[in-house]
């Protein structure tokens, strides 16, 4: 077990923490709007596709938020699935007992934990655990878990495909930070990472969920048959990032050594990868479940900040944040107003149950 | 349920967090020796006291440790704890099936769970979950926990009581911070808010534990029959702060309404409340633990440092604690040079077994 927890690196680069001006927590309001609009989906999936009358003997039930980051979402996330699940339990005349939940909130080691636990709702109605790790490598007791849940994460890879930052690889990716716009030996590296991270996604869970047990997936990735080169492309910080090196604030080296380890995998991609690993039907895929206002350029660069902070920071140091962020903003806004449409993007909703084999 | 997590106010004053030179990580190597002088009768606990064959169908144990703090104590005496039930479980022949343990790191949600996460153990065999909030109510399922240990902890009460910091009590501890040498009326209000509390601790654990299961316990307190102004006095802390508002630094007013919440039991304190509560057998008392080493008065007021700064922090501020503890260390060298042993203490052990009646 030991071996299986801790045998797969895997690099983390957590959401911005505390609650500051610029902190994760106070810019994800579009990752809450797509979290309410797959309320009801989820609400649906518990009532019509949970198999409750097998596993629940003793009345608890264990929800798992998967890279749940520092909040507010996840909170409101969670609350949406206990009301389904005290309301399908009500619905089903098992109320002689009451039911109880315990909720295990996932993230990296490095995510702020601290700040998660002092904002947990006062008036929750559940057992409130934190539980750090790679959601690449095994989390939880064999069968432990009846509703996992996972917004906005999956599409993050465990780290950056090997090939793309080694000069003798025909997918070096030079002068580039990510694939859409990179030739096919670097789309190929990154789909080999996804395809391997998600193995190790749907092996360890398939190992944690009870039988009947439900995974729902949020997803930004892109539409079945839509070719890389289409998805959003991250140019403008790529451009602002060879802005700095031209000006000798960083080295044009370390642009060329810096990608972003996130996949944008389209409905097809995942359900060949639930096929793979044997374990779990798929109930329901929901495309389109949210698209990018095109009216709101600083709300999405101030979130683009908030995710991706980390990971700029972990290469670059602390130093380049301000001034790459502000030739971001005003770079993006440009680009924004001239051509919104840029690569679009697909959020996807995703329901997988646990199969009655072991 | 909410209620019953969150209808009793607590006070928090974690341990120093971090892992500086003044923090807890680096300033509890007492508590260290304390644990592995208790290690074997954990172990001896587990082969001879603990039912496995009726509450482990899917063979993953639960464990939870209450007041963990940041490490690295916690897992050491995790590991004993996981050492002792592989064993158990390969001699009872049940091999067939590799146990899996998950272990719930508990404490005050203002506790440093950042650096408590960052620094688990990186080959450890169990599933690790942090738990924030008082062990003086719920923190987990019904029947959800198999083995619960803690150490140097349940002397903590939830809060000052009341009458000691009311004027118009006759309990007021007027210059004074602790009972031991106080009148009647003070030790009484302590004793009272111990008999809560331990009420709240017992109730909350007897719902927790699987019947068969057991709670360990390692309490600071006082031998039978001692009376209370034979414990340890915190009389050179107290003169330390009256000196300061000697000098105008800090009020005596601020001094008159500040008490350590902090209730050193007897082991007959402990099993007359295990007899009110009814769910629990008391299996082993071990007294004498373990006694301060008389030669180590650094290391002493160090360890002291590092487990009241925070309560004395919360009342007076951040600034007085260098002044403060510079001129504890001084007196206290003294005072450990003239009188070892003004007021001893007794750390003493305790093994309740979870009865089989819900």
């Amino acid at each position: 077990m030991a071996a299986e927890q801790t045998g797969k690196t895997s690099e983390a680069y957590p959401m911005k923490g505390g609650d500051g001006v610029r902190s994760y927590a106070n810019n994800s309001s579009y990752q809450r709007e797509v979290i309410d609009s797959a309320k009801w989906l989820i609400t649906e999936a518990i009532a019509e596709k949970l198999d409750v009358d097998n596993f629940v003997s003793s009345y608890t039930y264990r929800i798992a938020d998967l890279g749940c980051s520092v909040g507010p979402n996840t909170f409101f996330a969670v609350q949406n699935i206990i009301e389904a699940l005290q309301f399908k339990h009500q619905r089903q005349g098992l109320h002689s007992q009451l039911p109880e939940f315990q909720v295990f909130f996932n993230d990296h080691i490095l995510n702020d934990f601290n700040t998660l636990f002092s904002s947990l709702p006062p008036n929750r109605e559940y057992y409130a655990a934190g539980v750090p790790g790679s959601f690449h490598s095994r989390l939880f007791p064999n069968a432990s878990l009846h509703f996992v849940f996972s917004s906005y994460s999956i599409h993050w890879l465990s780290k950056v495909p090997k090939p793309v930052v080694d000069k003798s690889s025909p997918a070096w990716n030079k002068g580039r930070i990510h694939y859409p716009n990179s030739n096919d030996e670097v789309v190929k590296a990154y789909q080999a990472q996804y395809t391997e991270d998600m193995e190790c996604f749907l092996h360890a869970r398939a190992k944690e969920v009870v039988c009947g047990g439900l995974v729902a997936l949020i997803i930004p990735g892109r539409p079945n048959g839509m070719h890389h080169s289409q998805s959003p492309t991250t140019g403008v910080l790529e451009s602002c990032l060879m802005d700095m090196a031209r000006k000798g604030i960083i080295s044009e080296e370390k642009v060329d050594s810096f990608n972003l380890p996130v996949y944008l995998m389209s409905p097809q991609e995942l359900e060949a990868a639930v096929d793979r690993n044997g374990y779990f039907s798929i109930e329901r895929i929901i495309t389109e479940l949210g698209a990018v206002p095109a009216t709101q350029s600083q709300k999405i660069s101030s979130n683009f900040r908030a995710a991706f902070e980390g990971v700029i920071m972990a290469h670059f140091g602390y130093e380049i944040l301000d001034e790459l962020f502000d030739s971001f903003g005003k770079k993006f806004e440009v680009e924004f107003m001239t051509k919104p449409m840029s690569g679009s993007s697909s959020i996807f909703f995703a329901l997988l149950k646990r199969k009655a084999t072991n």
